[in-house]
């Protein structure tokens, strides 16, 4: 169904590091950018802690949700003379690109962790809620606002579009690698996405890549690949993510325990500690505020809290080892009871993180649920999955790997006293 | 005076998109880097509100101080074989390049004008003051902090030390135009930084430039003026620091008024307020904390504030006519009275912003007192200075451009009542 | 009128460098592409003998035409909605802005200077004469040549037309800048071209930039000064070239002076020795052929001709100093007397070079014949002349600079013997 | 043992878009670039075919060449704390960089293939030989020419030394990867260089990485693994590879045939005819001398010779389809005996080219003679080979994978009568 798409009078252009221009011609759109909720994601940063570990990475998901946009309008100018691809899908198309990401909050992934939450609910609810969002799609149809949160939930009934916003090789993760990498500044990010723009084609109902641009796609496979292992797994930044997770823990620990009278109250987290969060008090909660209450919390009595949020905020994180908790259990059970008995409370100060708990799905065709694998195009019109034809594909898609590291204050443990026999203990299971 | 100076075990990299790495081998610098003063400055933003006009502009003073560090250890490595470069000097340089915006609050610029404050004072503060920052200075030798702080005071002795920090063509102005650049993805603002390095030199107490470096610099020079005029100015940006002090000055008025009764009390502005503000307070002032309160005030009673607020934070901005006072100054007196008629405080939604007020000096030879002018030295030992020898140079550094603009709340106007003869007289003087 | 305009059945593209990928969608252009004359281009620098002092710029003419045809492309693509853009006039745009260097022999600036040629005269009689690319262009319309001719030769009725490939701010330029900064590896060349074309606006029969991109525009032509200065000009590419014009003059000498017999006849030169220069002759001179004259002509029994022809291939060029022949023009004829003395012969070996005789023209309006000076365009619909508007580009546009320099071989000189007169007068004089 | 190593007064720079300068400080560097052979790698170029094409591989090996000189230049510089690593080595090191491709002729490939040459025994013939390099290099010492021969050729005692120039991880390759990527345009060469170059150890004799860097090495081995598929191995490159193999043949055929007269006889290729070259008949064939015989013999009476000549000028080239010998050599005798029947001579208008024959070794240890494997260094110690660790290496490094193409010229098919019974065949079996 074609939707009232008012144009503004002249297009405006938003400039962007990585795509040079982001176009705007649609008043839907520019409405969107315009709303509130939307504004928000300026207050949370696109890769959370990563920033102690790359000073760069300061950019927020507000900067990544217009990307998204860009690629997506390119694709879809692209499609313009393709039979297969029906035109008045295109500002659904648009609009989900634009606010996949709506539901983000701050440090969603311990947030979510922590919480057990799911963003994706959030989206829906704030396109779906009372929001100036909702107000602004329901100007183009009253159903409008359902079809976009289809197309992020994956239910709308053309999975071509779906396909566009979330499949193997679609405009989110094709933004964020670019942005990533131009605002951390590897080098590993890169990958011709032009190239891949001219040779995706729709198909039915996915996206599949003309065969003569097999190796592009393999180099943004292996783009995909060493962003993983390069940047967002990385362990400075995975260390601040445990301190992150035990403040949250501390603090809901502190709250329920009738005893604890808190200096600042954790006004903005109760619904979240009480497990009834409504949208509104949601949006009320960004990295400012979580902000807010680390620098505040530096100074509550509970030592725990206090020191945990002294090392968050001044970056004063975690030093890590290699420790696999499959081979070295006896020796985990050993290091807590020692840390225990030094006064150092395991629960928050030793942690065994594996970043394969991680979303870490780059090409695992079959595995996941929701990915659909790539395609490849021949001129003959045959179709082949792309991990047949592309060795370097086949040898990282079929294989997980597992990063576990063991996290612990190595400031504290260096304190206690020379003589200490936990200390010795600690220490040895540490040495390995 | 030659400081002790350990040496890191290894070299340690920071990865930069500008520079690409950062290297340290200075043990003060690292332990620098890690004190709370100045992990600080992750959380406040280079460029203030720019990121309201170009939204990759997120980059923090961390990012741009580890930058000047860079440039000044490139420069020295240089300098290595300069006969009139005192290597001992090296360590006094890294380190007030590291810390020579340490005393940079959030917004200063909006901050600095409200409260009459100046950031360069607060810097010499916590290096001097009884701060992490002082404490690893003071490693080095009990006189070192009150080194650094002279040269970032500029009344260092060695003026060549001074220069290379604060200058016409300083490792400050070098960094930021190229971290400015690229975080708002500009073209602007790069120059071809590795030639000047290439060319300068130390004489005396001056960077001097050999005169086979002239387009090089003139190159530099334009990109500085384009930076200012292009996004430094940008109305847009201007705006939201428009609205940005009006809340100070709002919140601070309501606070020195008796009647008022805050929702949330402005604990952290206090000292502000009352003038009186010590560097224990200043520190714990920043981008975080503002933007908690300007999130809260969002539903404070008083609807100026709220209103001014929620415009802040929801990028709710105010509009822009070209207005330039000296000429049409009984007009502005006349939108005064009718904005006050229409109900409208003016002190608090109109106002005209000169960019000339905002710190432009791109080179005026004599002019300004601080920043010595550029010398080209010539293979005969002569030294003419830039603008002499520069059509282009000489064409910027003359004349003083100012551009006046004034900001007002368009949708307010727009709501008062067809009938009001204020709203007529509003529009008509807007319309100009 | 509406050519015959035959599509391909899929768009191909050509990767680049500078514009990433050249799209071609006109049967015609691809064919163009294809013939013998266009790539001849390959074989002809754009640059001619930079390459001896950036060694990256050994990017040819075929490279820059497949890149102006591309802005151009751009550019109407944009121009699309605009009313006052008459879009039959597309394929001719395309086909002269592909075309338009067509002409260029080897070494075009020393060809044209020696022999008194014109390159845009042969680039029309190729256009027009028996040729492939004549062929091809008639299968659009048999007065299609003529046409295409008519926009390259600024003759064409509609004025538009012309100013897109020929005027201050045209593709041409717009190519050269960056396609020479990106061969050579100098960052001045580049400007925000994305913009420009964003703000370039088709009206009546000018092409007229929208006010709010005066920067960019600015920015656009301090890149070409830069670039004049620093890649153009330079004073190593001019020597290379001086000596060129001495081969060249000499190989004539000898070749009218009948006493002379080459070991290797000038063949491919006697129709540019006798002015009488078939289309077919032109041709089928490029970069190889002078190459492998001058590699031959290293053993020739003539010494003057030899010795200038083993510099230009060795790279052995003349040395330089400034040098003014209008104050100093009493000192040249003394030195070309000392060189004669010295058996040095000067019309071979002694030059000045002056670099305002060298295209220079960045914006002077009003002084050149063909050039239209670039129109600002306000909101009100007013235009306005830019060097009225910038300060920068006022100070360059009026004044001419010029840079005078003499060129000598420092070797022959220095093997004179000690005791020579001769010797001692040229080393005073070129001492100054 | 110390050399002789006289210093420039001051340093000297090339511009390079690749690595921005190329810095030069000792004087047998400098005079070296000066030589008549060095001058001479400006007219070959770097990747002979491929600029037909990406137009814009059109730099030469003289770039390459200090390019890689650059490249061993910064490695040593990090050395210089390394207590492994020699200093007195520095000199051979970087004569041998920047001289390894001195042999190499124009389109070195083809050329080996049908002389049956070794472009590193010209090397070694020049560095050895009566030339301007020899007489540069003994003014260092008279064993010095030995010695840098020694090196290029991997027989120098320091195989340290040998490693840096020849290994899997060498300054060549990553010189050519950046530096052919960046002039064709495409974004697959590029890796962290600057990170490499930072974890590369000297350990004993060779060079090892330390296991921090172990992603960036996998990255770099990725790029080379795309340039060869994407760029190298490109079939168009290798369709005019193969029309210049057989203008070879064919020239060669008609010179020992003793019918044949040719218009312009092939004197510069006599000694490769008759398989006696010496060094000054080597010296002398560069890309224009070979250029300007194709020029001519497109006019030549062998309707053949002409014919291969005038597809290699005009790049009017052999089409191609995959096409397996081993699977189809029934067809293969086939095809052959058609283009007999119809008056083509397929010895030279058919061919099958097979990329494996070409150097495709990225990576296969225990295959390879002469190229080590890549190890890394743990920090205690222990040395891994990279395969081992990385999947990614791993699955590239086992296989070899092969690319068979047939080469034909399908427009003089197409001319073939369409009664034609060999036409029929020929079109059937092509069409497969």
């Amino acid at each position: 169904m074609p939707y009232r798409d008012e144009q503004l009078t002249e297009e405006k252009v938003f400039k962007d590091p990585v795509h040079r221009y982001i176009h705007v011609r649609d008043k839907v759109i520019w409405d969107l950018v315009g709303t509130a909720e939307f504004q928000r994601l300026r207050r949370v940063k696109q890769l959370g802690t990563t920033n102690l570990t790359f000073h760069g990475a300061e950019h927020s998901r507000f900067n990544h949700s217009l990307g998204v946009y860009e690629i997506v309008r390119r694709i879809l100018e692209n499609f313009r003379d393709q039979p297969e691809w029906d035109p008045s899908e295109r500002l659904v198309c648009l609009c989900a690109a634009l606010l996949h990401d709506l539901g983000h909050g701050p440090f969603s992934h311990s947030f979510e962790k922590v919480f057990n939450l799911d963003h994706e609910e959030f989206t829906r609810a704030i396109i779906l809620g009372n929001t100036e969002v909702n107000a602004v799609l329901r100007r183009v149809d009253e159903s409008f606002p359902q079809d976009v949160a289809d197309v992020i939930n994956k239910t709308y009934a053309n999975k071509l579009v779906v396909s566009l916003i979330s499949s193997q090789i679609d405009a989110d993760r094709m933004d964020y690698l670019q942005r990533d990498a131009y605002f951390t500044g590897v080098s590993y990010g890169y990958f011709d996405m032009e190239r891949i723009l001219r040779v995706m084609r729709p198909l039915e109902d996915q996206l599949v890549i003309k065969e003569s641009g097999m190796h592009a796609v393999e180099d943004y496979i292996m783009s995909r690949y060493q962003m993983y292992w390069q940047v967002y797994f990385h362990p400075v930044t995975r260390s601040a993510e445990v301190i992150l997770t035990k403040i949250l823990h501390r603090a809901m620990h502190l709250y329920h325990s009738n005893k604890y009278q808190f200096a600042l109250k954790p006004r903005h987290f109760e619904s979240f500690f009480n497990k009834e969060i409504s949208v509104e008090d949601y949006l009320k909660l960004d990295e400012n505020i979580v902000y807010y209450y680390f620098q505040i919390w530096q100074e509550e009595n509970d030592e725990i809290l206090a020191n945990l949020c002294r090392r968050f905020v001044n970056r004063d994180l975690f030093k890590y080892i290699e420790f696999d908790p499959g081979n070295r259990y006896r020796e985990l059970i050993e290091l807590k009871e020692a840390f225990a008995e030094a006064g150092i409370d395991p629960a928050y100060y030793l942690e065994v993180d594996s970043s394969s708990d991680l979303p870490y799905d780059f090409y695992r065709p079959g595995e996941e649920e929701e990915r659909l694998p790539i395609h490849l195009l021949f001129p003959n019109g045959e179709l082949k999955e792309l991990s047949r034809l592309s060795d370097i594909v086949e040898a990282i898609s079929g294989k997980k790997r597992t990063d576990h590291k063991l996290y612990f204050p190595k400031d504290l443990i260096e304190q206690l006293p020379e003589e200490s026999q936990a200390k010795k203990r600690i220490l040895e299971i540490l040495r390995g």
